[in-house]
């Protein structure tokens, strides 16, 4: 494409004639890596009524950028960045600038740490043995019809309301459809002010600890449990416990004496996949109630039940308006989507649009609609059941091949969702286990991130179907029971 | 559409037989809106799977609900929700739960309090002659060039790459074409990891806070100034001085002895739209090294100057990385987008994309590829020509009628932008002048939200031209003039 001439700033420190100075600003820009072959320069015309110049000192400018072979001529179609012009060097504008004089660690000291990450290539389509949890499956995913919803969304009827400034607004289509066909699902009725839309589940989390949680204050989460909670918890400062989870989750005679908030993940742990019974979701709820506490239920998945019907949310039987329900479009559309959403009472709603006003304003309102048209014409539930589909078709795959390489699981294998919880050798750290596994084509997530204590998490790994082709599991499967086996 | 059996949820609570669970079930959801007139039920077959009850106990359900007309039975295709079904309340769901047995004023009480906002109806589009700032003109964005950009980015090569979960980082195909494009018309020579794509400059500018100050940090900001920056420092609870500017923008000689971060907009004075000389500049830059405080330069608008060539970026001018820079696309583009970035020193810029990936992992990817798409098949540059055109001839007319009615401009009228900065005889509240106005159906945006003390903003108002036709403007003019002399 053509070179605005409006890019031209000389700069009037530097000295030289006024020719000299186009020349070093081509020459910079060439070698940036901002001009780059084949381009256009400006029009001299263009160029001197920008610069304030006459136009022969442009000409002579460019003649002489010719002659070191910056730029070509070509006859009446103007001047263009030669094709054989002096390469930019790989990290074009490293030393351009230096940034030293100011001291950085001053302004930034007060930021936490950044706790441990899963390690995951972000390569990681490129593997053959992609057990990545999390990620989109394009095989899967309707993109057809998501492309028809999004013109639908384009189209001039939507646009012009949809490209204005929203303020503080979501998608009145999309806030209904989770009303009325979401939620319900879930057990939970809710008034439209009783829902807030997000960028993801992340959003959500974070808008509630941001509200929620104080440095005098304390947060409750489950030992393993989600890692993007310790960065968002990181950053309001308060207190965190860290309660151990068993085969039914979360065991509210466990929960210390004084707690503020309590993240869990109720109908599927993550990552331990345990359903918590009834009774034992009466007895957080009473505890709540007791102790004057609030919960953050993390809704995630609750679409990929196989083998009996989702057991209704937490927030269904909350009667007192203590829980807030998060759930997320990531897993049942696609992640980069970037939508979840929040239902909790009026008050924390209220509070939680304010601050998502300040921090972002609203979530996109082209993507807001083009998810309500995809979810109102049905091809959300078509999705939903598509992917049930074939995550049972993996599923199934992976409990036969984990069984004939004697590999562990150390997680419930039977409520669905798209990865299993699995337990390695107790001399076999994970962590290296991953590195060796990607040198051999296989991403599995190693435990350590998952953990108060990173060292409890050595021996587990994460397995997830959810982006990995049924014929590549026998495959992937074998090749970590092999590099566990070398280990030995 | 179909109502899904998936959202049955039986209260065991409720007691009472199968059928009047299930009937109470379909009232609530009729009652409550859920259902709505003409949607099919789930077939007796699926409820009763559903449930677990026999398909005779669901067809009696129905039945007993056909005689009471909120379903009605059309033989082989089954049961709908009656057209004459009882009508939901208008707001459906305000009785069903009951929240106030938390104490929210104990959980929520340390935010702080909301601010003055900026007082605009939000169904602006409906009034005949909107002033309003910041929105969109559907009549000059090239929607249908956005459409096929969008479809480009839909497209089946790039969909997949554009779904997956991408961490924390940005398109590169975007961050390029600023790179490479945008910046050099600032000025601003920059490396891509001195860049980060954010939801919009609110989003730069929030994060620009939370990582800069602090409770025992000093923050300054213009007075008047941009009110959205209120809010933003409001939540990190920093000591904030106002200082006020002149026709020349910011005054250097009047900043606080210590400070550690400014906040300016200083091609562009929001709301004043004074430019500050570069002699300014260089002053500001000096201070900042000398004292040691940064600078986030909000630099909005920058790409509609008329009269002369947009004057370089303060950032542009700083050797020693102390400025974060902020750009926006809500006004080149459009608001509802919610792109913007931030160009800062690397250290600066890692700690801003950790804490967007905390908040909300990043903007969603087909936004960024479709404006990345947009920008780079020239349709930008088209759009900007064809704004600052459009702009121009508001402006024009806009001018004639303020002075043919009198009215007082109180900012610099001959820096382009989209607006103007006006002020009321003595004697008007601005407040109650938007008042009457928005019942002539005239849109004005009060000067108080602007100031510290809202007292200094009351004779002030600002009258945009971004979104209101040409043809409108003469007699919305005239409209405020005479209601103005009905003030007297």
């Amino acid at each position: 494409m053509a070179i605005n001439a409006e890019t031209f700033f000389l700069d009037d420190r530097a000295g030289g004639t006024l020719q000299h100075r186009i020349k070093r600003f081509v020459v910079d820009g060439v070698l940036s890596g901002r001009f780059q072959p084949g381009e256009r320069m400006p029009s001299s015309r263009a160029l001197a009524n920008r610069l304030g110049v006459s136009r022969i000192t442009v000409t002579l400018a460019y003649t002489d950028l010719v002659a070191d072979d910056y730029l070509t001529s070509r006859g009446r179609s103007g001047y263009f960045v030669s094709d054989t012009a002096p390469a930019a060097p790989s990290f074009p504008m490293e030393d351009l600038r230096d940034t030293t004089e100011i001291d950085w660690s001053r302004f930034l000291a007060h930021r936490p740490e950044p706790p441990d990450a899963v390690t995951r290539p972000s390569d990681w389509q490129s593997y053959p043995f992609p057990f990545i949890y999390g990620q989109a499956d394009p095989t899967l995913f309707d993109s057809q019809n998501w492309r028809l919803c999004a013109l639908q969304a384009l189209g001039q009827k939507d646009f012009d309301a949809l490209t204005s400034d929203q303020y503080e607004r979501d998608d009145p289509l999309l806030v209904d459809f989770i009303r009325r066909h979401i939620l319900p699902r879930r057990g939970i009725k809710a008034a439209p002010e009783e829902i807030l839309i997000t960028m993801g589940a992340q959003n959500a989390l974070w808008l509630a600890a941001q509200l929620l949680l104080t440095q005098r204050r304390t947060a409750v989460v489950e030992n393993p449990g989600y890692p993007g909670l310790r960065d968002i918890l990181a950053q309001t400062r308060c207190h965190t416990a860290h309660v151990d989870v068993d085969a039914e989750g979360l065991n509210p005679d466990r929960l210390p004496e004084t707690l503020d908030v309590l993240f869990a993940t109720v109908s599927h742990q993550c990552p331990t996949n345990a359903t918590m019974p009834v009774e034992r979701r009466r007895a957080l709820l009473e505890r709540a109630a007791r102790d004057g506490f609030l919960i953050v239920e993390d809704d995630y998945e609750f679409e990929l039940t196989f083998e009996r019907s989702p057991s209704p949310s937490l927030k269904s039987m909350d009667d007192a308006g203590a829980v807030i329900h998060v759930g997320s479009f990531s897993k049942s559309l696609f992640p980069g989507l970037r939508l979840g959403y929040l239902v909790a009472a009026r008050p924390f709603v209220a509070e939680a649009r304010r601050l998502r006003g300040t921090v972002l304003r609203h979530p996109p309102g082209l993507v807001q609609r083009t998810a309500a048209n995809f979810l109102s014409l049905g091809h959300y539930d078509a999705q939903i059941n598509r992917m049930r589909g074939a995550f049972q078709r993996r599923r199934k795959l992976m409990q036969t091949a984990i069984a004939e390489h004697g590999l562990m699981p150390a997680g419930d294998m039977t409520s669905g969702g798209s990865c299993f919880w699995m337990c390695a050798p107790d001399h076999v750290d994970t962590a290296d286990l991953a590195r060796r596994l990607y040198a051999r084509g296989v991403v599995i997530e190693p435990g350590a991130a998952f953990f108060q204590d990173p060292a409890q998490g050595r021996p587990f790994y994460r397995l997830a179907y959810s982006s990995i082709a049924s014929a590549r599991i026998p495959k992937g499967i074998e090749i970590i029971a092999d590099t566990i086996r070398q280990l030995d």
